[in-house]
């Protein structure tokens, strides 16, 4: 399972010094942990830049209408045919509209969705390339298509029939999902979250087009205050006057382990020559699985955190980062470090097995716990991006805390997984001192609680978010 | 099914006139197909080289050890620990030991492995990228990786035992089966040929390195001469003067559609400004599923539609393709596509469906017919290739010979499948006058009543070649 930093890896990562040039754009981190896998310019240092990295394609790709044209837009969507979008499809459409994926300006077309599918990336007008993993698509089903006819626009609405966009000079191509699945999740075995919530009974048609969305995507769930775009990252990271920023993808709580990783991060770019590198600590909001622990409950356990001075506010931004989960592993940890770089992340810290799960159907990790840092460090379009892979973290009983692995002293360390971890707070145990901050431990036991037995004695089901 | 120049699609291609010019590099076929892919340049115009284009990476990397050093080689291989090649295995050392894979080295290593699988392309040292859809890979059991211990080098032999290489730097890997045919064929259903033949039974570990063959590949079966190395090809495309050179990959008969088809083509390159456009006619001679006709009877039909004069011997190079069939569409297409850059081809053409074939399952075609040529002229690596997708030849009734298919007309055109020209030729029956030459034909007519009926009376199953 995807535990982050709490299971032993053979190569201790970080482990060498570092330089910094002003004149290079190599990966350090990456050259230590995999001396096979070469980046352009190779020699082991960073480039220290003024200002945040420039997004994907040059330009912030943004697709909110501008307020003065609201109202005109809302009376034309009026008129068009209509699509319904489901909980994901609006979360993909808020990703979209806020230029996570930019340069993508819309769901998919076919072009673009082949691209996926097959590279990992899209090239762009000017020869240039960037990346693009998981594919962005809207699934509608023949009486759909059927009634959007011969129409070149049509208006995307929510539940309640409420317009929320226009998608503009639209393609209406084939779905192939046997294909989509195999190619994104490198499985097609039954009982992969993310398919069977949105792909399976999804229609067999994909419809794609340049997208208007016609206001902010708000939930109205409390959280919304968390939730910073790109545009809106950019600008707290400038006002901070961040030289290095460093995205750290999550969807579980934040245990001590993570804590001493994104410190030591932070301490190791200071050494590098930057003077002030910001953490971006960015929870996942969009779908996930129905035993991942809950977006709120995650969010107060971050926010206890740092209130708990475990994490230094003053040099730590906490946002949602919109996207739905696939759990696609290799190919989905691409898309999670290509998205911070559209809000402005120049470092990406990435775990083992970033973004797996347990296989669906066999009793084993759905992908090489390797295989996501790796083919992290040789995806096309983010040559830019530097990649920090995980120094495994554990739990060290000599000194009663979390520490980095020593494969000297193995007996010393403990190593918690995630399912562990879940256990403990489900039973209302406590883990070891030093594991996490007892305030942050609390809001995980209150989410089990909060799960109140049913009538038979036996705790509900949680459901996906 | 993936019949060649035979079914119907809605765009005519080749339907546009060409322009050259000496300063653009662009895909003016693809271009008229696919007005939403564009290619970097821009403008539909063809660049007017001379000499023959570059193998990918820059040089061609041939593996065979050369003469002088081979007594000493053998001498070293009889020392180490041994690996088994399967028949298809060899085909690949093949593929490998000419430098149609260059820049590739040997069988891959993880990391190009994982490039193959997640990117369809290899990044080099300099930055640069090459095309690299299929993986190249060697297997090996439990039992053979614990022979081969701590050895890094390991002796390719036969099943005789027979030393054929050597493999350096050996990197030995875990084989994840589901995933490699997951993305290689979208699909992971029972009954793909090239997965039952090469994949399900093989070994849990995947075995890289460095190749050095120790002899030129021979089958000793008559057909050596037709087999051309990239570096032979190019010899004689060059004695030839060559100035443009199209490839025409094929695994079935040739029939007077394919003819045209070709005849036109250079037609249309010499009106482009080239003088001398050669086709390289290029039957894959690898592994081949069951009910596909045998190479070597393919072989004859090749030789007597030359001979026919359907094509001119004087502006045809025939020449066996080493390399086994995947039958995995659109990522295999890229495959052929890029080889023949290496035997240097710069011109490809691409049918409906290339490298497809019916879903093993399901009732209906694995992919798209409209991918393959999709994803291959946007593809990574084959910028410099231009890519001609076929324009469609049917039957036409009122001429009574194979013409491009007229929409205008369509009550005209007989479309007659892979499938349809077997079963005639099972039969004994013919084809209407004009689909192929009558000795062509008879080859075919041969071939079938080679399987003479067993006592059952029923045809013997053909095997895979």
């Amino acid at each position: 399972m995807a535990s982050m930093a709490a299971v032993l890896s053979k190569t201790p990562f970080l482990s060498q010094p570092l330089t910094k040039s002003p004149n290079s754009d190599a990966l350090p981190f990456a050259a230590v942990s995999f001396p096979s896998l070469r980046r352009r310019g190779g020699g082991g240092k960073v480039a220290i830049r003024a200002g945040l990295i420039a997004p994907d394609g040059g330009k912030l790709i943004e697709l909110v209408v501008e307020e003065s044209r609201r109202r005109e837009k809302k009376h034309e969507a009026a008129e068009l045919p209509r699509v319904v979008l489901t909980a994901i499809d609006l979360q993909w459409m808020h990703v979209l509209s806020e230029g996570w994926a930019s340069p993508l300006g819309g769901f998919m077309r076919e072009s673009e969705f082949l691209q996926t599918l097959h590279f990992n990336s899209l090239r762009l007008d000017d020869g240039s390339v960037v990346n693009m993993s998981v594919p962005i698509v809207l699934a509608i089903d023949d009486e759909q298509k059927a009634l959007i006819g011969e129409s070149k626009r049509v208006a995307l609405v929510d539940s309640d029939g409420n317009a929320l966009a226009i998608l503009n000079d639209i393609e209406i191509y084939k779905h192939p999902k046997e294909e989509r699945i195999a190619r994104t999740w490198g499985t097609t075995a039954p009982g992969l979250p993310y398919v069977e919530e949105a792909i399976t009974n999804a229609g067999n048609w994909l419809i794609g087009g340049d997208l208007e969305v016609l206001e902010p995507v708000k939930y109205n769930d409390g959280l919304d205050r968390f939730r910073l775009s790109p545009a809106e990252l950019r600008k707290e990271l400038e006002k901070r006057g961040a030289d290095a920023v460093f995205a750290f993808q999550l969807r579980n709580p934040v245990h001590n382990g993570h804590a001493l990783l994104m410190t030591d991060t932070r301490r190791r770019l200071l050494e590098m020559g930057y003077k002030n590198p910001i953490l971006l600590l960015h929870p996942l909001g969009g779908y996930t699985k129905a035993d991942d622990v809950p977006l709120s409950w995650r969010m107060k356990q971050h926010e206890k955190v740092l209130e708990d001075g475990v994490l230094d506010p003053e040099t730590t931004v906490v946002s949602i980062f919109p996207s739905p989960m696939h759990y696609a592993g290799p190919t989905e940890v691409q898309w999670h470090a290509k998205a911070r770089i559209n809000a402005g992340a120049n470092f990406y810290i990435v775990g083992r097995d970033p973004a797996g799960m347990g296989h669906p159907v066999e009793k084993r990790d759905l992908y090489d716990a390797d295989h996501g840092k790796k083919v992290l460090s040789m995806a096309p379009g983010l040559e830019r991006l530097n990649i920090l892979p995980f120094r495994v973290a554990a739990y060290d009983k000599t000194q009663g805390k979390m520490a980095f692995f020593d494969p000297s002293r193995p007996q010393d360390f403990l190593f918690i997984s995630g399912t562990k971890m879940r256990t403990l707070a489900k039973n209302n145990e406590n883990p070891p001192d030093g594991f996490m901050c007892p305030s942050g431990w609390k809001v995980l036991v209150d989410y089990y609680e909060s799960l109140t037995p049913a009538g038979n004695g036996r705790l509900p089901e949680p459901v996906s978010a």
